[in-house]
């Protein structure tokens, strides 16, 4: 996962993106990075880690500008260099291009293959590079060719492009992830979350819709539609869960109240469930739990505590390890469960481990009964649209039965909440919301990879799959005869 | 502030030090260091910044032994060099010494000036290489020579000396500080809070009791109470309002719970306060503000969001830079605040300046009424037994009323829990705990400092007050005679 | 300048490969990589500084395989960031490819523009991108891909590319830049100088031919002459005089015994002068002043010591500092030089200005004349295959006359050594020698450059001139139908 | 060892202290550090490594003040952390007080333990905390507080002391380490060799004399000799042999040339072997094999070549690792080598394994005959007055005979030069020179160390050593007086 920011006409444009890249540094801690123009030139500069590490004290000097983007990048292809931070910046016909991306395409490997055949290089293994060779291959002023090669990839991309005179913002036709527009005088600023607006003291303008493009030139503002509608959108459901900052707004909705709307949803689901206290796994269950408490009459406890300082340094590898990590992470509060019917909640889980190891901890602080309680339906597939989930295998529920799950977190009971509970709870529906992760039911092709389990769920998908079939083999089609490569 | 441990008879002692180290980096951030001890001699590793910072990766395989003490420092003189990092490690008489102090001395300048015009020579600026040089000063075995040097001292101490075969826990007389022992099968821990044994796997044992002296030598344990008894202890209040970690206990009492008594105790306090909600300053209100809540009914909303990512690169000096760092650690969650009457919680004010500026962003935010809500009293006097209080003339309330108070925050109604509700939330009594900071009594003489307001503050004390002038007194007498210098 | 060196086929080949650098340091000091293949991988490893600086102790071990490629660089840009540290590594249809090159082609902007109107993008400024640009557009195997790109390139390269699974080695047809080969035990060595192979124990085997390509594989080696003869070769006489390590073989004569035949033919051309000692400058001209003094008969005496550790952190812009800068790295030796008529060696002169300072510092110090002595004549056009020295206008003797040189020093006589001399002394001729930085007969085409003092230089030169314009049309010609873009 | 500089009365005191250290940096390349007074306060910033290394860009700003003193320490106690660097500064009754030292005590071990005995605690190893404790227990002026503390200490010290207002120059009274003063403008400069005033461009004034010392304060000088005198002096030859930089004066005569004269001498003693060239081992023995190469007529030859970047993060444990770190450091120059008789000139040998492995390398390029000359007489005792010679059971010529050694070196012949040639060479009589690395004669007594061959060398010296028994006999008695502890 990824943030991305952009400051445009601004004298303070690269301190004021530095400084909005803490309010997305949620979305991203393995590496930042900045680019700026000063009307000629891009220079830019990238590090790992979080942001204040990446950009040692006096290190932003070197950038000038009044355009700037940066990015926070989650690292999920799990190698930890420098050479896949963002933004990445090429030269190419028009000249030098920046991009900073979020999301993840669903077609870049079989592009990027294409591309090698007739001739392209690669610099990293980021299916961002492969934006950049689509553009470099069409002529014609960059925005066309950007969006002459946004038209051949697919999946979920909000982008921000720098030349050293535009600034580009786009949004997938889908519009997966998010991307707002505000104002700061005659400044604009451009983000993954209005956190990032709140931080700068901008104004709140809107967000851009699916499918749009907006061009920052001159100290003017263009907006266009150059994509084919799709009739629908797919707003990823699991900003909202667990992604997102609780004081985000989307659609015009915070995600903390909806937080607390799945806690309430959950709490009317499991009411038969007799229990003497509500216990958040701190801190993204917080919400969530609030909700719940406020909603069954059961009093919310802090029944673990989270230590924010964690020795990245002593966690070593084994079994004994990962326990001490847990511990180190979150301490129980012994007089708090101490003989008590305890109903944990949490946001949603992946692998499982991580819940069993807090419910071991709770059981030896002396819990009498624990009943997890899942503010999300069980996560049945991968996600492909930058949400860093593990591999189908690793999934807990997309391979055991919910009693299968109970016996390995050893819970008492557990209880998920169901698919029209989550979608009630955060005001979507299946006309507008991504559930893939899920449902396994995928916006769009998925023509990278080629996981049987998958296959088999989307083709059971609903008629917004067939349509995606069908764009995916007009894709295909469109392929052979006029793809720029 | 800071935080100590100690491990004796561990194979893994190096290890299990750092690791505890964790569990008290919230009493220390500036500094961190271990000493160990493999039996003939001490070595000693210490960096700045957190813990894991300051030990680098591998970094601690320079350290070996089944002894080892640990520190976690933070800065009360403000430079921020290494060379006051703890433990110090000296050679004289007995050989290398080390130690890990928590907590001030109330006589340290004096005796320094003494110590210095009979020959001693000062490294640091800290009151504990006093301690070495007392000990250097007296023959005999070396909890002789500890016991003679501390007769001596005055003020909060919880100290951990190391030799190379023998580890020493002292707390002093009055018991300001915490310090607590445990077993983890043969070996022994001691530490500041209980977190740490928790961490561990330890078992908890006992507090070390006021006076107490703990000497494990050899595989044994030997306990002294080698001090003269004051009649009363004081252990610092401060610790349940805000310093501990939540989970800690003492005197079998859970912090945290201590804390929704306090939040309790103010809600009965101010039971004529008509509002909407209940809004806690995140993370140190969040305790208070719960029992808050549930004593007066009002719902808890989450209205401001911490973000844990701040960006100390990007801090800058200037009012306006002030306002950006407080916005960067805490955003308004405008949905939640706007139109309402909000009761904002904390637990105590120092300067204001920060309160003033939450509430500023309350406002900005849209809400209609502020009452300020302080779980405790007003703090008049600053500590001088290690908490990082400022000078009586930066303490808000040292110099203005209550009015001027509530119109520099910009609240519409402003209270503070009684010295009385404090003591019945946290248990305590006027005999054992001490509450100088609230009411300007302190238990020691304060030899080193002349600050009027305080003189005049202390001879208006309770009878405590004058049994501790006739401690000094004696003290100063035994100097004219027998101190080792 | 660079210096690179491969090892193939021996389980050692990272480490002897990063041991060779250190032979190659004076190549390059800006900045450092490793690429080693473990059979189906390429792992890299740059970094900034000298060899010790960019791989810091331990970060080696993440590069293993049998076959390794190192490169030194010397920054020729000026810009030192890693964006441009070899080797270089990409992607593309023949799978990855690294490539580590010496020497400077003299069309790769006018390549890079017509790839990038293709649709070519570019990470690096680096005109070894743009040999991976074209070995991506041909198919076939790599090493057919990597001949069709080499022969539309003009210039100095002797390169090394890894894939893999194979080794390519190759010395561009006139044999600008220096490569030779040597054998430990079984396995493989290249480098750019027999220095390389000394230090590792190597067996010295042969010079790489001028346009001969040598392929590592499986064990086994194959050569080829892919690229029409040149009828002439063209190896850097500044390496002799100045470049390389003393105690390098070049064609079977060791530089040092060439430097010293520099200063012994320049003793002949000026046995006029009445000195009475011959003092070098440090350490580039002892050599030469050695031979100087044997020739001459007049004695050699150390008058400059120089200081090898030099304060980069105290160097500050002005003239003063750069005054400072001269002395911290030469110190004058008063009782040396006190009232004596020096004869001041050096191998060559560029800008003039460090030694207008070296012959102030000895006029300080007591020198009664100072005749300054160039064991090599004068420099008058820039070098384009890879020697950093400046443009025209700052080279001192490509813009004023002798007279004004020798004033502008403050120099009693100046001489310089002929180009018969310089020719007689390394036993090179004007059919297999680069001397175009003395004369400005370019042996290829520039056809990135358009400084008209050089056309018309070169348009003077001999035939070996007219020879290379016809293989630029040829080439030219080539280009319009079947460049592989 | 060590270097040490003082700049006084400048406002450029504290850069060109640091300025000044590049021409010490020979004298100690393991830490260095810089004090500065501004009036009030001593600010101390010491590093770890050369000078550059040291004081990262930008950190010397934190020093201010019109006085500085310098120190680049060589570990001889092998432990490199920075507890031991200098300039230590110390708080003790005369307030703040820092000290450069360079040179050993011989005493200092017996006076650390009475002064421990008597309550002194210390941070350090180093003897210099030694003459720190003195001067604490003392009263009156510091000046006079130094000379108490001095006439206690025996052994070798050039000393700088640095208070908040004045600075303190002493050597020792028999002069073993060199302090020089002189000049910029107004400013005064104190240094271990002229070398750091020819930096500076200040004027050389004059050598400390053996027993004095110069107080600057408030712009005055003063110029005492406290000492008891010795009626002789004892200048370490050592440091004209081999440690100080070439271009350094002392006495009068310049360090080369006496380097030159060493050569010429060793020449003469060795007149009969037939040679056909002179190779130096670079670079130390360099100006003795041009004096040798001068009187004897034989050519000199550049037959190793040094590589000043070194890979100090390769270089391994284990025999393998140091021939190749002997490799790393000298290439043999095969083509001047081969079938060549040599006379293989170095100053001295202390363990012989370096030599032996230079042998073997010459060997191996094909060198006939080696005859190994030395320009010193054979080391026969350790030095405790500074230079870091190893135990006498690891100096090869303590423990062999000059055959015996022939035979380990693997050389045809071995000559060492005679201790009248040695003194001759360098203008200095037993009555003014400490050769006591070779002649075991010590000019004071060695009361710390108690190694039987010592004693034993000692009680066969001359008259001399009877002296300085007798002043250790007194120094005792003294002790047992009034020792100021």
């Amino acid at each position: 996962m990824c943030g991305i920011i952009a400051v445009a006409d601004s004298r303070n444009a690269v301190p004021l993106t530095a400084t909005g890249l803490f309010a997305l540094q949620h979305r991203g801690q393995e590496a930042a990075g900045i680019v700026a123009s000063d009307g000629s030139r891009l220079r830019v500069l990238t590090g790992l880690g979080l942001v204040d590490e990446a950009f040692p004290e006096g290190s932003l000097k070197a950038l000038t500008g009044s355009y700037a983007v940066g990015h926070t990048r989650y690292a999920t292809s799990g190698d930890g260099d420098l050479r896949n931070a963002q933004p990445l910046v090429f030269e190419h016909v028009h000249g030098p291009l920046a991009i900073a991306h979020n999301g993840n395409l669903t077609n870049a490997r079989t592009i990027r293959k294409k591309l090698e055949t007739r001739g392209a290089i690669f610099r990293t293994s980021s299916d961002s590079e492969v934006i950049i060779h689509l553009t470099a291959r069409h002529p014609g002023p960059i925005e066309d060719a950007v969006i002459a090669a946004l038209r051949q990839v697919e999946g979920a991309y909000s982008c921000l492009f720098l030349t050293p005179t535009k600034l580009i913002a786009v949004r997938d036709p889908l519009g997966f992830r998010p991307l707002v527009m505000g104002r700061i005088g005659k400044a604009r600023v451009f983000a993954s979350e209005t956190t990032a607006l709140e931080l700068l003291g901008a104004r709140f303008e809107r967000e851009l819709e699916p499918g749009e493009m907006v061009i920052v030139e001159g100290g003017r503002l263009r907006s266009l539609k150059p994509f084919p509608a799709h009739g629908r959108s797919a707003f990823c459901v699991f900003e909202k869960v667990y992604f997102a900052r609780p004081d985000s707004v989307f659609g015009g909705r915070t995600v903390q109240t909806d937080r607390q709307a799945l806690g309430a949803e959950l709490a009317r689901e499991m009411s038969e469930i007799a229990a003497d206290i509500v216990v958040p796994v701190p801190d993204s269950g917080v919400p969530h739990a609030m909700g719940f408490s406020r909603a069954s009459g059961l009093p919310l406890e802090v029944g673990l505590v989270r230590n924010h300082y964690i020795g990245r340094t002593f966690i070593q590898p084994g079994q004994a390890a990962r326990d001490m990590a847990v511990r180190l992470k979150l301490a129980p509060v012994a007089s708090v469960l101490k003989k008590k019917r305890i109903v944990l909640i949490d946001d949603s889980i992946v692998r499982g481990t991580t819940s069993r190891r807090i419910i071991g901890l709770l059981r030896r602080a002396g819990a009498r009964e624990i009943h997890m309680a899942i503010a999300s339906p069980p996560i049945v597939a991968p996600c492909f649209y930058g949400i860093d989930t593990p591999s189908r295998a690793e999934l807990i529920a997309a391979t055991r039965s919910r009693e299968a799950i109970r016996r390995f977190l050893g819970a008492d009971s557990l209880t998920y909440l169901s698919i029209d509970g989550l979608l009630r709870a955060t005001g979507g529906t299946a006309k507008d919301t991504c559930t893939a992760c899920f449902t396994a039911r995928y916006p769009t092709p998925i023509v990278d990879f080629e996981e049987p389990g998958l296959i088999g769920s989307e083709a059971g998908g609903p008629a917004a799959d067939q349509k995606a079939r069908d764009a995916r083999d007009q894709a295909r089609d469109a392929d052979e005869e006029d793809i720029y490569i």
